[in-house]
């Protein structure tokens, strides 16, 4: 197999015979806390793939462009070549994370309409929080494109909150990356998971995300396993 | 002489006969790096008092609401009191500071229009910076209010700039706090100096302003009186 284009945490992309298509690998590694935390949990990556793949479906039938075409494989799916913003863009329906240490905000603190915040994707600067302004002067985002971030991430939460609640979990918040297409067209891009999702059980409030590995709440995968379960998500076998 | 009602790093608040009505003193004491440093230089409290009382007379005269009253003594203003917004808002004409710090810009970069920030004035929390819809949704200020801040502090800049560089002065960022009166309307309050400014000679590039009391750079009521002298401000005598 030929080596990636670009190695994340959690994933690998590779380049496939068409330059407009890549090939988006799920790892089961995962890291915390800007990296310092690491580990590695069998059949992660297969549990996230599985639940991007339904997610970034349903969303498509929705009408949101996404750079999802084919699933390839339990941990691989094929994708269109996008041009990413370097944004993380986070929706935020119930305080959790830095909101509670950074801004004192109490966790379960609800927000409606959410919150949502946009991040600089750089590790050497630990991914700054930006506002608009510092978005747009910098060039990173027009005010056009962040006016289309701000309404597909909100539309997105609309569907994810509306799944995840009839599947008896709580949609606390989550991560989006956006990118452009060859067109211009802004599309959803990375992943949907419970490595970017902050996911409670509704009914006990059981954590079921990546705050598990965070804070060593129980088995990784036995919580992802669940969220997959839940949402209806049958596993390819391998 | 009364006790403060409030004591802050470099201001003292006293109440009046009338409780509409506090008078603000200027200390010569300065703290930085989130008041880890502190200092004290004879003569700061008259220079900012000086500057902070010719600033809002000018920007009063140009139709700007402040909660200047009248001058009344060389480090004391009376004031109307205000229900202060618990936000500093920044003006960044130029890069310096945590634009540079913490989010990897060249300092010197020049934004027109200017970029705004927001933080939340909570030394515990080491006054964090937010974006609009932590401010909304947190109730901190109502989307009304934020506008009214965005061309308050948009208009005060251009006339800052404007008085700056009319004495050779290059206005790089400053911080603005605001607050209501009984009436509702929103006030500019607190301060503007070399304290809450960043200046630098435009001809030498020599910072005038706080960062020389930051980095060891020269005598601090040198460059402030170099401010106040540029301006065309006369020192009352004491």
């Amino acid at each position: 197999m030929s080596s990636p284009l670009y190695e994340g945490k959690a994933k690998r992309l590779y380049a496939t015979d068409d330059p407009a298509i890549l090939r988006q690998e799920f790892k089961d590694d995962l890291t915390a806390f800007d990296a310092v935390k690491r580990g590695s949990f069998a059949g992660k990556g297969a549990l996230n793939a599985a639940i991007t793949v339904a997610l970034f479906q349903r969303l498509e039938a929705e009408g949101i462009p996404t750079h999802f075409l084919t699933s390839l494989d339990p941990t691989s799916m094929t994708i269109r070549a996008l041009k990413m913003l370097p944004l993380e863009v986070v929706v935020r329906n119930i305080a959790a994370g830095s909101l509670v240490k950074r801004l004192g905000r109490t966790e379960g603190e609800r927000y409606d309409p959410p919150i949502l915040e946009f991040y600089l994707k750089d590790d050497s600067l630990h991914d700054p929080i930006l506002n608009t302004d510092h978005i747009v002067r910098f060039g990173l985002a027009t005010l056009s494109q962040l006016a289309s971030l701000r309404v597909m991430a909100l539309t997105i939460n609309d569907h994810l909150r509306s799944w995840y609640g009839d599947a008896g979990i709580t949609l606390v918040d989550f991560k989006l990356e956006f990118g452009t297409d060859a067109a211009g067209q802004i599309r959803l891009g990375d992943e949907i998971s419970p490595d970017t999702c902050r996911l409670w059980d509704a009914a006990t409030g059981e954590k079921l995300d990546k705050d598990r590995f965070r804070f060593d709440l129980g088995d990784v995968a036995t919580g992802y396993g669940r969220v997959a379960s839940l949402l209806g998500i049958v596993l390819p076998s391998a």
